[in-house]
């Protein structure tokens, strides 16, 4: 399959080198690596073996790029106001794309930029990172959960669906298929909401903050709240995912959520996409997300006063 | 008048040493500092004076201080656990208890520790600091409201009140009378529980917070959160109390809060007092403080991180 992978990074790097690596034709978007990856390639580390592609199709600019049956997008989601440029020349054809992004209300935000285009999701229970140019360290996990955005319902396991799937399957990325993505990113987002912020604006693993009683009381209270609000958005979770939850944190080791390491290499936080994009979706449903507005608005200052160092 | 001051600090001994000046007969309860101040007195640097008191009462136990007609408790309300030990024999006669602290419900705990007193409040809007054994460094302000305490209800001017307040007042200490103190620690806690929290948690001035607009908002609504628990428990405080507060900050100067710089200096931090008592009354009236407790439960966290380290 042709494939693009914008962002060559931690998770479009690693997802893209284990594409390439199964045969696919896959063209890598880069930016200030660029230079290293055309002449070096990719540089892959991990626990189920390492590899080295020192040939890939790598590019600066979008418009020197190829109409790709799939495009997977993997940036992070503060960059997304450049989606606005890069997308729709890679989109020209009715084709297939995958946002591989942390948040709730992505795939319709790309929907709208490239109409044509079939849109699917992917959550990414990945860790890895980029600890130099076309050098990804894969650490643990990686499963993707996928499904097909077809608006705010449920979309089923359609066709184009199962067939990204294979894809993955045959360049042995791990993955899962959810017959609707919008209640899969509200499920995510519950852990990612509690933890994400909390850990950050407190500077501390998820360890220390689910064993000490008070933060422990604090993260179960936003995770409630996802929860409640989910439901107000028409997505059937159970209370009780809090305590699975909870419990799945105190059988993990310590364990640094993104927007804390974001935090620590001055990077923006991916605050809108988590954060806002919720508490506004539930706004219009009528729920509001009160620990998770005030712990958005705390992040948002530590955001401006993080970059502005 | 004979007085016994609890507590030597920035405030006890800004205080005391007032009304030592003024001619009355004071007590000072020392802990760290009680060897300096026993052989050098206390030193005061002030705006509208310098004045030394080479010769004062110093003690380090309650046991060896006189029965005084008023005992002014003025040391961190972080301290109270230990009361039950101090207040009683300092109180076997009748007298009168002055709590200086910041907070929600401390009289009522004073009280109940020792119930042949009577006890009044004080809300010192002071700006001072120790800087050495001894030595207090007053830089600004100085005004208490002082209010009687006979439970919840408003006790009014009563005689008693007044005469503390002529005593306050020849020592050309500056008072408000309150017929409510219950009330008025509402009202002081309205800016206290939004920007002693906020301040500590983002480890900022207050100005900085008033000025990005997600915090001016997120403080806004921990001010609206207040003024609403203290209508669910009878005090009638008007919404638009948080617009004069915040005012009031955009015309102040950068400031610290206490709580700020105590976690600075690694002393416990004002929790319970200035968060908890207020969550806890408002519980029991029905009414849930949502922000002030996800705030309360941050600051337990960084409490307890501050004081191992």
């Amino acid at each position: 399959m042709k494939i693009a992978i914008i962002g060559t990074g931690a998770v479009g790097g690693y997802y893209g080198a284990l594409l390439a690596k199964a045969g696919n034709d896959v063209h890598f978007l880069l930016h200030s690596d660029y230079e290293h990856v055309r002449q070096h390639g990719l540089k892959i580390e991990s626990p189920i073996g390492n590899f080295d592609l020192p040939q890939v199709n790598a590019y600066k600019s979008v418009h020197d790029m190829p109409q790709c049956e799939l495009v997977i997008v993997a940036t992070k989601s503060t960059t997304n106001h450049l989606k606005a440029e890069l997308l729709p020349p890679l989109c020209q054809e009715a084709n297939k794309v995958l946002v591989l992004q942390n948040g709730i209300g992505l795939e319709k935000t790309f929907q709208e930029l490239v109409p044509n285009s079939q849109i699917f999701g992917g959550l990414c229970f990945l860790c890895s990172n980029k600890i130099g140019p076309g050098h990804i360290r894969h650490l643990d996990y990686g499963t993707i959960k996928l499904g097909h955005y077809i608006g705010e319902k449920a979309a089923g396991l359609s066709k184009e669906l199962q067939e990204i799937n294979t894809v993955l399957s045959k360049a042995k990325i791990s993955t899962e298929l959810s017959e609707d993505i919008n209640k899969a990113r509200w499920e995510k987002l519950v852990w990612n909401a509690a933890f994400n912020g909390t850990c950050t604006v407190l500077n501390q693993t998820t360890d220390k903050l689910a064993q000490f009683a008070k933060t422990r009381s604090l993260l179960f209270n936003i995770m409630s709240e996802v929860i409640e609000a989910a439901q107000a958005c028409g997505h059937n979770i159970d209370k009780l995912f809090a305590d699975h939850m909870m419990a799945l944190t105190d059988n993990m080791a310590a364990y640094n959520p993104s927007m804390k390491l974001d935090r620590e290499a001055s990077r923006p936080l991916e605050v809108k996409a988590i954060y806002w994009n919720a508490i506004n979706e539930a706004a219009e449903n009528h729920f509001d997300m009160k620990l998770c507005r005030a712990l958005a608005q705390q992040l948002d200052f530590i955001d401006q006063t993080n970059k502005s160092i």
